[in-house]
This record gives structure tokens, sequence and C-alpha cells, in this order.
């Protein structure tokens, strides 16, 4: 690999566009300064923040766009209108072109996925691509796949979710063989949606030396019971959703609990040392970064919402994941899987 | 209503038995000191335990049986091992003959259906029962079904899912027109499941005047965007469990930051009571208790590895629930939303 990565970045998306993206890249390259970054969007709008940060304007090049997807276009009509004059295409289409190692957006995530595909095409293999999240646990981080991007269970997706996470934990992780956990409403063997029971038998069977732990229920997730949490879209979204609802919650908790009384705010004031170190824990700026991964290229997808900390966060992934060839190291895993599996007699990979 | 309830208890149930449902009748009977109890379950080890609650003894009747649904016990198995002989089966049946009004069990959740199912039968125009669970939230509570009674979605059961929560919500709250949300993973018309997007339609088109609210996504729930969060039983239990395991973490994390420094431990200790407030929101055990929904009486299933005091919260829950006669308002919701729904033209209720 190449010392000097090139990140490309779509000014233009999330609810701030360049006032967010920014100083996320200046964040990112005071963390990385050996990067170099292309810029896509509106000239005027990132030329009025370049002002600002010196260091992005002197790592960067800037690319003039004239269409912003908006965050609540519908991916055909994305497609319709900003096929090759949006930021957003332009960012991919240089991860395509070899301009840069990967293409990090804040933007509308259906339109991201839709044009990443387009685009970069879906890697040998795989049948449809997934995004997966960081998720900060009591013992460290998970990696869990999908959140979105397929809704509905089939048992052949959820295995190929399980080789891509894997090969995104040891690429992150440097794990060697990272622990493969289903989700499923039960950890009983007869519990569940048949799609994942036969995924199940299917990673049990594996000739691939898969770490597959069997099925995990929702709170096992933040307690970190497996490195990869293998589920279909719809429920990893919900569960992804859920714990941000349910941390906001008890952070809104803890500090009603801290207004309570006089002692209250002064072993609030004493404590704040850890109260800081808790907030950090739970600042979900720093696992920013849906990677989308079973694509021939890298395609962080920022939080609409985030700010310049979130931003770099997703940045920092891209970089990282460049670094490592995530692509490569997916497409090789998924290859000796398919080769292992076609080699086993039909009847071991059916379920009865 | 009678003034005096009589409550059905399995004794063999969850991973304590006695152990745990013994004192935790006896904290119910502080609360509600007017109600009756039958106790289902081994004699000698019932009577060990009522030793020391004599508040108990004064208040029940133990009928010895001889079997106990084992927890791992698959539903069918439970169905013929324990038919008629078991405390599960026989607290149900409690309920059948009106000899109590409610039951409550802490064991195997699947056996718990099977067999309320099999002996109080599904009430009219209910398909599947469901599970609700309560969900503490930032503006207080909201009731979730279905936590995984049912697993995968189906439009029809949806909204009946609705019609039932809203009853429950009317019924425990109070509440004269609770707001009702699907759960989805996104808020715009155009994204989720086809089921999901096609109850919704059923609801807006409802001649009923449901509060329907719309889509929520997961973080809603714990913020309280709606009364009743409406969704299939696998996103459902998925989603329960990962906020139990979100709680768990961060007072986890919480725990450690106050043993950081001599400075957080003192700040920990004068910030103690706001500290218990907080830890008294977030304890499982407050709102303990998923109630099977759709059937003809009140079954309320308990955590199996709860405690007395999570025990005693499924007391108070089938309490209050056979005060306010639950089964009778479902049953004549029910019946109003499909009369009204018979008489709207069939284009109205059909998707196209």
């Amino acid at each position: 690999m190449p010392d000097t990565l090139t990140i490309a970045l779509d000014a233009m998306g999330g609810d701030h566009g360049t006032r967010t993206v920014m100083p996320g890249a200046d964040l990112a390259l005071e963390r990385n300064p050996d990067i170099h970054l292309l810029i896509y969007g509106d000239e005027t709008a990132i030329a009025a923040e370049l002002k600002k940060y010196p260091r992005v304007k002197a790592a960067a090049k800037v690319i003039h766009t004239d269409v912003a997807i908006a965050m609540d276009a519908q991916p055909s009509q994305a497609l319709r209108q900003g096929r090759k004059t949006s930021s957003m295409w332009q960012a991919i289409d240089a991860v395509k072109n070899k301009k840069a190692n990967a293409a990090v957006s804040a933007g509308n995530t259906g339109a991201l996925m839709a044009m990443a595909k387009v685009i970069l095409k879906t890697a040998p293999n795989v049948d449809r691509p997934a995004i997966a999240a960081i998720w900060p646990t009591t013992r460290g981080e998970s990696i869990v796949l999908d959140v979105g991007a397929n809704i509905g269970p089939d048992a052949k997706q959820l295995v190929s979710f399980a080789v891509m996470g894997r090969a995104m934990s040891r690429v992150i992780y440097g794990l060697l063989e990272p622990t493969i956990g289903l989700l499923n409403i039960g950890q009983e063997e007869i519990k569940g949606l048949d799609e994942v029971k036969q995924a199940a038998q299917m990673l049990r069977e594996s000739a691939l030396p898969i770490a597959y732990h069997g099925f995990v229920e929702g709170n096992d997730i933040g307690a970190g019971t497996v490195d990869v949490v293998v589920t279909e879209g719809f429920s990893g979204n919900i569960a992804l959703k859920t714990a941000e609802g349910t941390a906001n919650q008890i952070t809104q908790y803890l500090k009603a609990a801290m207004r309570r009384s006089l002692m209250a705010r002064i072993g609030y004031f004493l404590a704040k040392g850890a109260f800081s170190a808790l907030r950090e824990k739970l600042d979900p700026r720093a696992a920013n970064g849906g990677v989308f991964l079973g694509l021939n290229g890298i395609v962080v997808k920022s939080h609409g919402g985030t700010d310049a900390m979130g931003f770099a966060s997703a940045i920092d992934l891209a970089i990282n994941m460049a670094r490592e060839d995530l692509v490569a190291n997916v497409i090789a895993d998924l290859e000796a899987y398919y080769t292992a599996s076609d080699d086993l007699p039909e009847q071991k990979v059916s379920v009865s």
C-alpha cells in the first residue's frame, strides 16, 4: 500500500454540509498529517470554510460540483438528478478511478448506497452489500452488520455478512479469528427465524476456521459477547437506534439526578473528571461511521447529524480500512469461503 | 368487578422458583392487602417458604402439583408433560374456571404462551396473541408489543397488535386516546417493510378514532415519542434486549467511572441520593412483566431471572389489569375495530 492515502470527501452531505466536513477534515488531518484529500462540492461554500482551516487547504484539492443530493431524496431520484454531476457521485467515482483510496459522505444513506453500487459494483461473490457499524461494548468494540441496507432475512446473505464482518474485524482490530454470533431471539437452537437457523448451520459446517459462537440476543451486543454480530438490516437498524435511544435516555436521567440537590451538584463537581470519561464512552461521535461492505471500494457513511468530531471519526475509519486494504481482504475471504463451501457435499449445506 | 381479586401464581416457574415467588407475593400483599392468592406447586417447597411469610400464608390457598415445567422445555414437550398436572397449567386453568382473575408465572415463555392458548383460547377477532412489555421512557412509560410471541411481519397482525396495545394503554394509564407508532427503520413513508407500510395505511384509514402517529424508529421508544409502539416479535424482542443490554453497559461504565479517583469517590458519596434515584429509574425489576394480550384471560409473564421485587411488580401488573378488566376492553375494542373496518369499502383497506 502507498504511504500517502487519498480520501475523497463529499462536502455537501449531512445536515450541515461544509460547516461540518471542513472542521472534521481539519481534525482528521491533525491525527493523520500524511493524507491527501479530494473535496467535492460547491467551490464558493468550500472556499469560505477553507479560509478557516489552512491545514485542510494545504492537503486538499477542491473539485467543484453543481449538484448536492438532498437528505430526503429517494435513491432513484438521487441517481437521476445526481449522476456524474453531484458531489456524492464524484467522491465515489474518485475511488473507482483510483484517484482516492476511500470516500466519506454524511449524505443520504439510501442515495449513497445506490450510487456506490452503480459506480463501484458489488464485489465478486457478494449478492447484496451491507452496512457495518462499530458498536462500543463493555469489552471494547464489536462490529454489527447489517444495520439497514437490506431488510428481510436470507440465510445465504447472513452467511456472506458473517464472512465480510469477520474480514473487517480481522482488518481493523487485527484479530486472528474473531468470534461470530447470529442475532436471534433466544440462544437455544430451536428458537427464532428459520433463515437464521439455516445460516447457523451453514456457519457451523463451513470449511473455513470461522469461530462461530452461536445465537446471541440483543443484550449480548453491548456486553461484547462476540466480535461480530450478524443480522438482517431491519432488526440491525432497530437494535442500533434503540441502543442510541437508551443511551440518550440514561444521559437525561443522569443529568436530572445531578441537578436534584445541592449535595448532588457538589458531588457532580468533584466527580467531573469521571463524568467526562463517562461522556466520552457514551459519545456517539467516537464510533461514527457505517462502512459499506461488499463493494469494490471503500465508502464510509457518516451520521448526517454529526459534528466535526464525528465526521473526523468517519474519516479515521476510512483511513484505517484503506491502509489495511479492507476490500482485498473481504474479497479474498469470500472467495475462500465459497471455494470451501462448494467442496462440501450438497446435503451438508441444506437444512432438514 | 369484585373488590377482592384472586391471583393464581405458578410457584415453580423462574430460575429460583418458590424462593422468588413467595417473597414476591409478600411484597405484593404489602401493597395490595386485599387480594387472595392461589399458589400452585410442590407443597413441601411452598410450605418451607410460607413459614417465613405469614402474610402470604394468611392470604393464600396452596394447591399441590407434581409437575414443574423446565425453563428450557420446548412448548410441545411442556404441553405433553405438563397438561393438567403442572403448576403452570393449573395456574392458567384457575383463570379459565373463574377461580382467579389473573395468572402470573416466571416460567418458560414459550410453554406459558402455548398453555395459555390451549386453555384460555384466543379472544374473538384475534389471530395471534402478543406479548406486551411496559417500557420506561423519558416521558413516563410506553407499551411495546409484540416482544417475542410472533415472529415475522404481517400487516393484519400488526393492526390487531395496535388495537390491543391501545386498549391496554387506555386501561392501565387511563389515556383517552393513546398515540400509536409503527416501528420501522425510517420515518419516511417510502421506507421499510411492505407489511409495515400496509399496516400504516390500514391504521390511517381506520374508522376508529385511533391516534396513529406514523412510523417510529428504535430511538423513539426510549424517548416516549408514542404511547404504544407496535412491531412484530423478532425486532420487538431484539429492541427490548438491546435496551436492557445498553442500560447494563452504561451502569458498568458509570461504576467504573466512579471508582476512577478519590475525588470521584467523594463526589459519588455526596451524590449518593441522586445515584439511588437513577438506579431506581434503571431498575429493570420496576417494569417487570410481559402481558399476554389477545386471550380470554389475563396471564402475566415475569422475567425468569428476576428477584422478589421484580416478581411483585408482575403481580401488581396482573392486579391492575384484572381490576380494570383488560380482557373485556381488548375484546370490545377489537370488535369495534373490525365492525368499523367491515363497513369500509373494500378498496379503502386494501393497499395499491
